[in-house]
């Protein structure tokens, strides 16, 4: 089947597409000897979990633990999930997915630290910690390395747990500030006798400087795989390298310069990106997507030499990816115009 | 169960609320004489959809082919889809649907109508279809009355369809110019004769001045039933009026004046409103949630005089409730503090 023959609004990823991000970030790992554990909350499928694995990752990240579960469920055996797990249900459930396989996670506050240490008291096998530190990004994280060396003895006094070292989500092209900061910590840490045997880095927009944060030890891209209009402004590529895109069709076109999309808001999401418009319409590249209602996009057209007619069916790069997997219960795999393959979404819908 | 014990993110939609915001719409449409046709598209649920026929809905309306599939399996005897359906796919199921329930559709187009016509061939049981008209929200809609006439005259002639009338998805705020397309493009279409037996407006922002329409038929509200920051922002009801709230739990809190959540983009949506943030902290009303990540939402609690610690749950009134439905498998019940159901969202994931 073609995939121009597919019902619209569909989901498809080149795959060669994203085998060559693929490829690229790992060579470039590679060559800077970086260990990367991509994050698969980009794409959610165990297809792509196991051939980033394949192709060289140490392991796979998972942002919640549900998406961990359904990873495990397709044999994944390292995964970290950098997020504070709070909550009773949570904890248990953390504690199968404990037994089960190679599990890290994350922490930025006593009480988050005394959740684990209730719930994880074998001291046999006990559960890696890693403290989130707030390099700027102003997200989770302790605030400074004198809290992460507090949090660092409460890890490592509860006997369930081993203090694993530190993480970050960082901010955008502060490499060096982020580095600087890592390397503070470390030192403070050690000086008290604490060994940091893993700090693990993210982010894609600055995936190739990762090598420059010579304090990490892992790298966590997600959304490289994919890439999409958000990323390629950040500089990550160009528009010739996103993976994934939404195929629509054209149900409208009510004056000469406007044409109507059955890709909206529930297709599209309605993130922003640098980029003007709610998505690059890869046909009509001189195409503006307006405005999104929840089924709609509309868009302007009077930049486009040629126009499309209702019926045509377009292909529309989001602004960000992440959040259009988690739209659809399956995509598909094309290989040039070809549908190779429709796979299902395995870990979209496991909101807990 | 009390729904402060359900694991976050989780959707809760307090009943009462519910039914009182359907109550009092469908009592202002009874005393204006005005049918109702609610749009399912924002709670996606057969159990409301039943309720507002059972008040004196007269039908409801679906914004996709997918949506109203769901709807018929559930026992729904009248459908209006408010769209251009497009596409021998489509227009298959949309036939199979024709031949389970009373539906109607709309077109703008004369390649869509050739769609109905060529798909659509029984004259014993034609496909009502009305044409939608742009009467200033810029999306889709044929751009005059003179237009809407030739199109009438297209659906007129062909043997498999019933031309029905007119609809239009409104601007906001302009009930007096939407009543004057109508009233010309009735006039033009009966002076050719033409009759509307049925004009169709919509919207939930206003829907209660929705009867100075007078040329209307029917009104299609969708958001009434939950409400949202956007329809307050819009004039609908106050934030005591929001049925629908995302529960979710403080993961962090690494500054005094910094707290995260465990709802995200995958759980809140990305959509703006007017109001400051990406939604309203019912327990911490001074709140903003200044950013949403994936799976974080960034709470500024400055302006809070009391302040959330790690593990409290906090219940959070999305910015577009409509979307949100769309990002989860199942919705809970609740009536006070007790849930009474865990409801799937039967018509998410019909992408199609």
């Amino acid at each position: 089947m073609k995939f121009i023959d597919l019902d619209t609004p569909a989901v498809i990823i080149d795959r060669n597409i994203a085998d060559a991000n693929l490829r690229r970030a790992q060579d470039y790992a590679d060559a800077h000897g970086l260990p990367l554990r991509p994050h698969v909350k980009t794409h959610k499928l165990p297809l792509f979990a196991k051939r980033q694995i394949e192709l060289g990752a140490v392991g796979i990240t998972c942002q919640k633990l549900g998406e961990a579960e359904a990873m495990a469920d397709a044999g994944i055996a390292d995964i970290f999930i950098p997020y504070n797990i709070v909550g009773a249900d949570k904890l248990d459930r953390l504690n199968a997915l404990h037994r089960r396989l190679t599990l890290s996670v994350s922490a930025d506050s006593r009480p988050t630290v005394e959740g684990y240490a209730g719930h994880f008291t074998d001291a046999s096998h006990p559960l890696p910690v890693l403290i989130e530190c707030d390099t700027g990004a102003k997200r989770c994280g302790v605030q400074s390395p004198q809290e992460a060396l507090e949090l660092a003895r409460l890890i490592d006094a509860a006997p369930g747990l081993h203090f694993e070292g530190l993480m970050t989500y960082p901010p955008r092209g502060k490499g060096a500030e982020v580095d600087q900061w890592f390397k503070s910590a470390k030192k403070m840490l050690n000086d008290a006798g604490l060994e940091v045997a893993r700090i693990s880095n993210g982010g894609s927009p600055d995936l190739y400087a990762a090598a420059e944060v010579t304090s990490a030890t892992e790298h966590r891209p997600g959304t490289y795989i994919y890439s999409d209009r958000m990323q390629v402004s950040f500089g990550l590529g160009t528009l010739e390298d996103c993976a994934l895109s939404v195929l629509a069709t054209v149900v409208s076109r009510p004056t000469p310069d406007r044409a109507v999309l059955d890709a909206g808001s529930k297709a599209l999401a309605a993130d922003r990106s640098d980029a003007p418009g709610h998505g690059h319409i890869v046909d009509y590249p001189q195409a503006v997507v307006t405005g999104l209602s929840e089924e709609h996009a509309v868009v302007d057209l009077s930049g486009c030499a040629t126009k499309p007619a209702v019926g045509d069916k377009v292909r529309v790069i989001p602004n960000h990816v992440c959040v259009v997997s988690n739209l659809f219960d399956a995509v598909h795999l094309i290989d040039g115009q070809e549908v190779i393959a429709r796979v299902p979404v395995a870990a979209r819908g496991r909101v807990t």
